[in-house]
């Protein structure tokens, strides 16, 4: 199984600080790997909401594919923090990566690439990126 | 992305009709994304319960990789087919491929390929995988 | 603290077989307490799928409060049998009671009491119950 | 329904900063009633953490009984204020009172009553509080 393309540390220009919650263990006493796919979600929330691209708290797309791959073991009730990167931009979809850190020893738990495809949430098609969402998400991660 | 390898649809010989709930719905209306992993870990416990590989309700090895790709938005509080078929048997990991279908329309909403490793839960080292645990799954299976 | 009111197990009307889910579990390996709420909820969806309120997959009233008291330690992934039944109907607002059992032992995990509240999704106030849903519930439940 | 019993704001000597999660919205597009025990869950972990009771990530009791009442509609993505309590400490139980605000605003979501049981994680089995449990907690709260 082909490993998800990650972009080396530096290159990330988004970091977000949260927390994972006490009840996100498993009774194997580790991060269910499900609350990986949430933590990846809040780091698209604060990325786009500092582009300011949530609308009535919904995003204007939907996940169309992610490949993880868990390099530690992660802990319930403790600091993390989420980077993300946006490493290409299609016409209706466009690609990021990310990573979980524990934020109090720096090692990483968990890292992702992801598909994302813009959608119309009235019909569920999707349809095609807006000038203003590239414009934005390029400008911010120096991409052409 | 590389897409994940999924076997054609006879070529699955493990399904376990499930439900999700209704709060796995997110505010976009749909099935949020992390609940499918959970619902490949509900495939994973009927699978290895059927094999009788869970101990004190805990599996015998950790999900390492997952690639997860999302074919049409799925419903909250319906029941779901789930298919499971282990693809590949290695020394401490074995492959896995799932899909997930709306039961009452037979079409796939998802459908995902995983490595998972044999570990110690005492350590959290990775161990060799047990011969009894590789015949069972070889003769379910029908792999070499 | 009062405890809730629930009916003699002979009184409830409606049963419905769920399955909990094996990361329902938190790393005390029991049931997490959280999850008995969506447990009840399930209990709400099929009761009122099964009378017919259901809209777009939303029910026309929220929880606005809840009294819970936990009997006995509960698993994950196995099959649980819900209990509910309507107490009281009001004029904004009606009350219900549930039981939680282990399927395999007929044992009770919970049970709760809860008061809903009749709600317009569009505006977010409470409004008057409609005729049709006091009469569907009173004629199930037998109430006046 | 009796409502739970809950001090005066001015009463709360423990609050702590958290976050709802983007998904905990479910598609009525409020916070999930199920998502109001895990912040009470982690304001119980925030506290006992101060004081110093976790062991390997776990708590020394289990939840027996919780009241809650909800009060204004919550949302996913934000920032909450946990407060809590120690209302009372018997031989083998103690009762708390917690209330969720809006960071944002200040108004109350919902306020809620517990008690809880301490157990022997081994056995299962309640048994009864240790003196420097009760002693940090009658201290920090100020009770007899």
């Amino acid at each position: 199984m082909e490993r998800p393309h990650v972009p080396e540390a530096s290159q990330f220009r988004f970091r977000v600080r949260l927390r994972t919650r006490w009840c996100d263990e498993d009774n194997q006493q580790v991060l269910n790997n499900a609350v990986y796919l949430t933590l990846f979600e809040e780091a698209r929330l604060a990325y786009f909401t500092q582009l300011g691209f949530l609308r009535a708290n919904q995003f204007p797309f939907l996940l169309a594919q992610t490949n993880v791959v868990f390099v530690a073991l992660g802990r319930g009730g403790v600091e993390v923090d989420l980077e993300a990167r946006t490493t290409s931009l299609g016409t209706t979809s466009f690609t990021q990566s990310y990573r979980v850190l524990d934020a109090a020893r720096g090692t990483v738990w968990a890292q992702a690439e992801a598909r994302l495809v813009i959608y119309d949430p009235g019909s569920g098609a999707k349809r095609a990126m807006e000038p203003a969402f590239r414009a934005a998400i390029a400008g911010f991660e120096g991409l052409d």
